[in-house]
Formats: structure tokens, C-alpha cells, sequence
């Protein structure tokens, strides 16, 4: 399968992560801002970088932006410029055209003008961290169903020196345990005889509420 | 166990959306912004609003600041105010403040100072988009380990009707299949003789660049 080609177009800091992320993961990227500076800090991180300004349809057709599989639009402050370079790339044909919105207004507007998908970083990462804070010991998750989760819990103090049976996760909370992180090494099929330890790391899964309520039964 | 008591300071999109995802989870919260408006619109929202300047002392005081477990911080653009805040905050006692920087230097500087938790919102989601936009079938994940992760992913077309056992996924990828996911359900123990189908979400477990071949293996 041939590689999928990127571009990057305005290097704010969520463009400029999104294009130096799939750059280290082995990915061509071309990135396009209008800034003279952003372009030259960015050349030394990723495969091409170019200075235009990509409101302008002619820029972006010299660019050959049409050749792209997936252009992120990410000029986030400038809501007429970000609605204007995302109907010149569906217009070019981009298949896949990901804008960063600034508000709800904006994002409705892109979607009518064909965006393929909108992100509001800032209001992500809010709910993200607001379930992060909300529940110490759970340090990320992944959301399966409204209230049912994937959880990555670290074992609190209380925890430390009890087996999988001992603790019985499943049975009182409902909590399947499905692998445990040490270190640098994950064990995906824990024995009911295995110990915890502190800074061991559960991945589980269950209901939302009742991964929290693993913390309160230790504590 | 006492529910957490959390503050936000500064409603920007990312400290109000912290805000508003604890309240939708069941916690009383505070806000506080200099913005009359703001306080204004989120008063519709959350527990308690308050209009005030959040690098004067007294003002932080007087709110009883100290006596709140969590504080968030997420004053954006205006650093010194930001610092300002957080330094105020740690002399008062406060035990956990997390903070929104905008850069790295602005992050050292609050580190420094105390802050238990810097975050950069905007770099952390280009990376969560970055991966998932390399891999359209990669949902979301946890990363388990550099390169090693639990992933959300999309059953391809070529994978519906077979089973487990025929793509035998683990001996070919040594990826692990965790759970199943389809429409509101979960399978966390899937069987070896189970069929997928279109639109079933895997949760598996394995390095990162193993996961992505599946996408390759069945397109
Ligand atoms: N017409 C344009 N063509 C190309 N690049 C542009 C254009 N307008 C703005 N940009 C670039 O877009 C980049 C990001 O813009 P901006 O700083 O407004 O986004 P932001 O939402 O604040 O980003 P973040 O919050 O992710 O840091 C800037 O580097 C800017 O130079
Ligand atoms: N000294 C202060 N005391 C209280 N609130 C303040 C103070 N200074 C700024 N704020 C408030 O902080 C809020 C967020 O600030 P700002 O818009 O600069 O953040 P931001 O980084 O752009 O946020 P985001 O990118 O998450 O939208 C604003 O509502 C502003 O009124
Ligand atoms: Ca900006
Ligand atoms: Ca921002
Ligand atoms: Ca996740
Ligand atoms: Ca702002």
C-alpha cells in the first residue's frame, strides 16, 4: 500500500504537532503557511515546507494540494481564511479535508462547505482532562459506549501486594482487568495469582462510574 | 469519599470545557474570569461564577480559593497573568493546580514554580489527530508504551464474515484482539469461532506499527 501524503496548511500549534507527529511516525509531509518564519523553523522538521497564502486558489494549485490524500486545514484565528482554503481544497479535489474550528459557528460553516471532519482541539482536550482530573488514577481511556470504558487505572497504594482474586474486580464492580502495565513491559493476560504492585498500571474495562469507584474501595 | 472540589480559572475554550464536563459528571464547580460575560454565560452552567481578577491575592482569598482540591488554571494568552495566578494559588495551599501553557518556555515557567500539571492542549490533540488520521481505521488509543498501544479499530470490509480464528491476527501480527464492540455493546471475551461484521470496532492491544498493517493486510 503506498503511503498516505499529508499536508499541513497554517503551523499554529496544533498544525505544527499534527504535521512533526506524522513526520516522526515515517510520513511525507508538506506543510504551507504564509509566515516567512514559520516555514523556516518548519523545514528543518519536516519534508517540504512552503510559504504561501492559502486563501489564494492559484497558490494552492502550484502546490499541487490535489495530489494530497489528507490536508489539514489549521489556521485556527483567521475564521475567513480557514473557510475560504477549505472550499479551495474540496474544490481542487482533496479527498479528506480535516479543519481545526474556532467556535461552533465555524465548524457548521465547514461542514456545509464539505469539510470531512471538524476538530476543536482546546474543547477535546478540556473533556479529556476534566475526566483525567475528575478520577486520579485514571490516566487516559477510551470511550466504547456512553458510560462504558477502556481506562488506564494506575494501582493505588492500597491495592499494592493483592492478586486479581483478592481483589475481585469483576464481581464487585463489574471491572474486568485485561492487562497490566510494568515498566516498560504489559502483561495481556494477567494470572488470577498475579500480585500487584504500586505504579503497576490496570487496563480495564466496565462502566465509568464503577472504574471510579476502584480508587474510593481503596482508599 | 468527599467529592472533589474543583476550580477553573480562565474561560477560554479549554477551561470551559473542563468546566462544563465536570458539571456534566456530577461535581460542583467554580469559575472564575475578569470577563463580566463570560461569568455571565457560564453562571447558566456551572455551580458557582465569579467575576474577578485573578492575579490579585485578596481576590483569590476572599473566594476561599485554598479550599478547593483541584485548581485549573487555563488562562491562554496572557502568560504573566497566568503565572501570576498559579503562583498566588501554590502560596495558598491550594494542592493540585494544573495549568494550560502556551509553549514550552511558558510550561518551564509554571513548572518551576509549582504547577503539579502543565498542559499544552492544542500540541497534545495534533498528536491524538496525527495518529488517527495515518490510520483511518484507528479510532482512538492508549499508549500502553512508546510504540505499543490498545487501539480502537474499524473493522474493515475484507475482515466482516471471518472469524477470529481465521485471521488469527495474533500469530500473523502478534496483535491481541481485547474486546469487540458493536453498536452499544461490548464483547470483552470474543471467542475464536465469533464472525465480525461490517462496522464492529476491535480493541486490541500490540505495537503500534503491527496494528497498522491490519488495515494494510485486509485492503
Ligand atoms: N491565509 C493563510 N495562508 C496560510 N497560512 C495562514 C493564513 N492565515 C493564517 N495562516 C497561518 O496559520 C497559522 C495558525 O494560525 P493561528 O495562530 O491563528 O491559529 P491558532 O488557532 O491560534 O492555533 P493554535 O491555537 O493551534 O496555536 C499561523 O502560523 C498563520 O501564519
Ligand atoms: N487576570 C485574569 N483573571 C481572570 N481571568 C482572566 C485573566 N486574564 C485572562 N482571563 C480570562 O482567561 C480566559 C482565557 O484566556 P485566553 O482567551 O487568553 O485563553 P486561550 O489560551 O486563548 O484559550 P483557548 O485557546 O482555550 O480558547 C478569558 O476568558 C479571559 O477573560
Ligand atoms: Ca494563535
Ligand atoms: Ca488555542
Ligand atoms: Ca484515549
Ligand atoms: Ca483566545
Amino acid at each position: 500500500m503506498k503511503k498516505k501524503q499529508f499536508a499541513v496548511v497554517g503551523l499554529g500549534r496544533f498544525g505544527s504537532s499534527v504535521a512533526y507527529t506524522l513526520t516522526n511516525m515515517g510520513y511525507d509531509v508538506l506543510v504551507v503557511d504564509k509566515s516567512e518564519n514559520k516555514v523556516q523553523d518548519a523545514s528543518k522538521e519536516v519534508t517540504h515546507a512552503i510559504q504561501a497564502d492559502a486563501t489564494v486558489e492559484k497558490n494552492l494549485i502550484s502546490i499541487g494540494l490535489r495530489n494530497f490524500d489528507v490536508v489539514i486545514i489549521s489556521i485556527g484565528e483567521n475564521i475567513q481564511a480557514s473557510i475560504m482554503a477549505t472550499l479551495i481544497a474540496k474544490e481542487l479535489g482533496v479527498g479528506y479535508v480535516v479543519v481545526k474550528a474556532q467556535n461552533k459557528m465555524h465548524g457548521k460553516v465547514l461542514e456545509r462547505i464539505g469539510a470531512d471532519r471538524v476538530i476543536y482541539p482546546e474543547w477535546d482536550m478540556g473533556a479529556r482532562v476534566a475526566h483525567n482530573l475528575a478520577t486520579t488514577n485514571i490516566l487516559d481511556y477510551i470511550e466504547l459506549a456512553p458510560d462504558y470504558s477502556i481506562a488506564e487505572v494506575t494501582v493505588p497504594k492500597k491495592m499494592a501486594g493483592k492478586t486479581l482474586r483478592d481483589l475481585d474486580l469483576r464481581a464487585r464492580y463489574g471491572v474486568t482487568v485485561l492487562a497490566v502495565k510494568r515498566e516498560d513491559d504489559v502483561n495481556i493476560s494477567p494470572k488470577p495469582t498475579d500480585k500487584f504492585r504500586e505504579k503497576d498500571v490496570l487496563i480495564v474495562v466496565g462502566k465509568h462510574d464503577n472504574i471510579n469507584q476502584i480508587e474510593e474501595f481503596t482508599s
